[in-house]
């Protein structure tokens, strides 16, 4: 085998671990906790089913790819609550794995997959402030769905979850208000408090 | 809200079941079998790593389309094996299952994701050709580093390998030479017999 087809392999076998890591969400019908390649993949259905919402046009495949390797990090990191104060620890360990999974691949596909996670992570382009909305509104929608358990046990009242996400906003203003008129009907139908 | 985002977010909702269909494969860890969304997930990130292995050159955003979606219609229709004698009852419900679900998606959505489905079912672009290579590819490998484990059960020997999954040569010689060594090599370890 060809050196670089082998590497592109090591990649694709060590990325199966993303398949193990679960999130803090449950999927739609309450059975059982997410994982990150699920998430990775309903992310990039919503970037299909929803890009034409984003408050700027955006590139639909790099927030395609973004969407499907943001996560990846998470095989040495492990996932971190978006409600965490541990975000310096989070940032670094995030970065040393960002360098060790994506390096598996020769060097121009595994510096194209650095530059876009770290573009997602800084979310400061239009195609990365669409990515994170998504991001954010998918396990908000999933919380939405069970009755806000996932809030209800971590103890997140309504004005942090407005105050956490209201990046949404930047990639989305027609999708952030989608999210507060779910988080409002979380409260109104007794959920989660307000604060 | 208005009609379209309604009928966005309810086909969103609906595609979280791909998340409970599980295939006939093991994840590459052998821990538990592989679901059809981790499976999607992994077939775009194949996509994006060995797209250049491609007979002919791919629109890269329409394979990763057809490869996102392509399982949908098992909400409805159920994970068949490949090996599968019952082609086109097969056919139909997964055709039944396509206009269902795409449908419930805003008309041009609908329409395009169920021209993507049907072109990777018919097989006979390039695109289509790509994408249908890596779907064949992906539970190969899984076979391979599980010593074989869900051809053993199937009792499914190394002639029938090669004749059913013959059609990534179409869309990548490369990939199936990769092919033929692994499951060469499964039966040179006494994984599998040749026939």
């Amino acid at each position: 085998m060809d050196i670089d087809l082998k590497k592109k392999i090591d990649f694709l076998v060590e990325i199966d671990k993303v398949k193990q890591i679960f999130r803090r969400t449950k999927l739609f019908d309450q059975s059982r906790m997410e994982n990150d390649a699920e998430h990775s993949w309903h992310l990039a259905m919503m970037a299909l089913t929803l890009f034409d919402y984003a408050n700027e046009e955006v590139d639909i495949l790099r927030v395609i790819k973004m969407v499907l390797i943001h996560d990846i990090v998470e095989i040495d990191a492990g996932d971190y609550i978006v409600y965490t104060t541990e975000g310096d620890e989070k940032k670094e360990k995030e970065y040393k794995a960002a360098k060790r999974i994506f390096n598996i691949l020769p060097k121009d596909l595994a510096d194209e997959f650095l530059d876009l996670w770290y573009e997602f992570e800084k979310n400061e382009t239009s195609d990365a402030n669409f990515a994170n909305a998504i991001d954010r509104l998918e396990p908000i929608m999933q919380n939405y769905y069970s009755k806000g358990e996932a809030w209800i046990k971590h103890n997140i009242k309504a004005n942090q979850i407005k105050e956490v996400n209201k990046k949404i906003a930047k990639g989305s203003t027609k999708l952030w208000d989608y999210t507060l008129s779910m988080i409002n009907e979380a409260v109104d139908k007794g959920y989660i408090k307000d604060e």
